[in-house]
């Protein structure tokens, strides 16, 4: 099996290519050759079964789309995109990136498959952020995509032609609707999410963290660990169990920041609380109060798709899965 | 005022020049210049007030666009699209017009605008066809947009970028979600759903008309005027009404195919029903039966928007405004 991995140098990015590595296998069939595409060229993962190729590639830039497509993979997960901050900032940049390099992707692998019967499964990384307020408290499968972002905005538009594309036989697509993935690892990014991973990362790790936001804000949460499931679960699915929607609203749980701050109490004490340092930031505060609440993810959950229950549990898989198990 | 209208050569962007050059006017403004833009140059309307410029303009050729937007109009219809039948037909042209075409519009009044206070309104043609299988039967405000053809995709997409646009202050944007325009005068076109006036026209005209699906299908009709109305409304209604949802499902009747032909009949006799012939088209019923059967428009009707209520009016409309009142 070939499989693409497009953003293989983002968190998840990298994660997902070295669980892939060390199970050598997915759904039974051995992994042969995996290839790891990213603007920067992302770096093998250890132990790389078969043949491992990583390459610097940005897919808005005519021809390189097709260069990755004639490699003909069996399966390719795109998670490759400008974070809402920076599609925020900077209108063009996100448009070429996420719409247009989506796009060309997803017409590189038309052209290619033309007169074959290459149809690879694209698994497409959406987000949340595909919904903007005013929202129900809970966000049901059927709710309206009113995006608050351009970020929201052009994933909302990838999910339209990964369905259209798929609805042509194309490709054989599955949008994922990833909740804020926290806590992410590392330094913080220009996801204007970043804040919900750093009051967590930060004190966890003896450093001071900013919440720019307040307690009561609630917002929906899957681990690092969770997503990469949630991608291994997308490549294997059956995926005429989709019907014509093959976009989904992935499990996660629903927190409020106090929630998140007690269970950050919970699973390391008051001394790590007294490091998170409230410091308003009304341009941060816009964005994300415009995300959803909380969803009722039913179609996902009946598909099999699991994620964490308590905001104790995403922070226990981060010490256990990026700090060795112990508390900095 | 100066007023473009792109798609001018089209059923309905003909009829809204023509009302527009006979009302002179518009929400108390006189019309002091009209610009009519399509693939073809459009014929001017009889007796045009001010001045009126016809071009003939591909807006996803590079710079088209651009030498639309510099003409700084006060107001944009956006009509301007390839028909259904034929953006499943021809992938290709579909989304270089549809998608290209209306990107290139909004990117060109975006650098027009850099620098200048300039900010058109847009008002954007949608359609139901972002609508798809399974729905509820009868799809209110909030309802996830699903569509089951590229037309459909290429207008939902539209209608995310009219959003995000409107919502970065770059143009003021309305986008009406259409319902099948019926009874359209003159000629078929590509669309999929032609047949829904083909079997009022042709027999209204003493001419046989082909019925491709069941009489039982269901659907969701306004007239041309109707149509029409529609987007004067837009052009002059509060924007800040729309809250930061844009694009709104506009009123209309739902009607099965059955209760068309009863409308024809009271309008215009047996004679007329018996010229039509069923046909069943596996290839349209498989188009049209995704589509929405009727909509709960409850934002369109608080913001004064309206249309008919019975399907024979929806015939008499026609029978006054293309038939001079007379049935052939």
């Amino acid at each position: 099996m070939h499989i693409l991995i497009l953003g293989a140098a983002g968190m998840i990015g990298r994660k997902l290519a070295g669980r892939l590595a060390r199970d050598a296998a997915l759904d039974g069939h051995p992994v042969q050759r995996l290839t790891l595409a990213d603007v920067v060229a992302p770096t093998a993962p250890a132990g790389c079964p078969g043949a491992c190729d990583c390459l610097a590639v940005d897919l808005s830039v005519p021809g390189e789309a097709a260069g990755l497509a004639s490699r003909r993979p069996d399966l390719v997960f795109h998670l490759a995109a400008v974070v809402s901050g920076e599609a925020e900032a900077e209108l063009e940049k996100g448009y070429r990136v996420n719409l247009d390099g989506t796009r060309a992707l997803f017409e590189a692998i038309r052209r290619e498959g033309e007169g074959t019967d290459w149809r690879p499964r694209v698994v497409f990384a959406s987000s949340t952020a595909v919904f903007g307020g005013p929202l129900p408290d809970v966000v049901d499968d059927d709710y309206l995509l009113t995006p608050q972002t351009s970020y929201g905005t052009q994933k909302a538009i990838g999910e339209l032609l990964l369905a259209d594309y798929s609805r042509r036989g194309i490709l054989r697509g599955i949008g994922l609707r990833l909740p804020t993935v926290c806590v992410r690892p590392g330094r913080p990014n220009r996801a204007a999410s970043g804040f919900f991973s750093g009051i967590i990362r930060e004190p966890l790790a003896g450093q001071e963290a900013i919440l720019p936001v307040p307690d009561t804000l609630r917002h929906w949460f899957a681990s690092p660990r969770a997503a990469v499931g949630f991608m291994l679960h997308a490549a294997t699915l059956d995926l005429h169990r989709l019907g014509d929607r093959p976009n989904l609203a992935m499990p996660g749980l629903s927190a409020t920041v106090a929630e998140q701050i007690e269970a950050l109490r919970e699973v390391a004490g008051d001394r790590a609380v007294a490091l998170i340092r409230r410091e308003p930031d009304p341009a941060i505060e816009r964005i994300v109060e415009g995300w959803a609440r909380a969803f009722d993810p039913a179609r996902a959950l009946a598909l099999g798709f699991t994620a964490e229950t308590t905001f104790a549990d995403i922070i226990r898989a981060h010490v256990a899965d990026e700090m060795g198990g112990r508390i900095g």
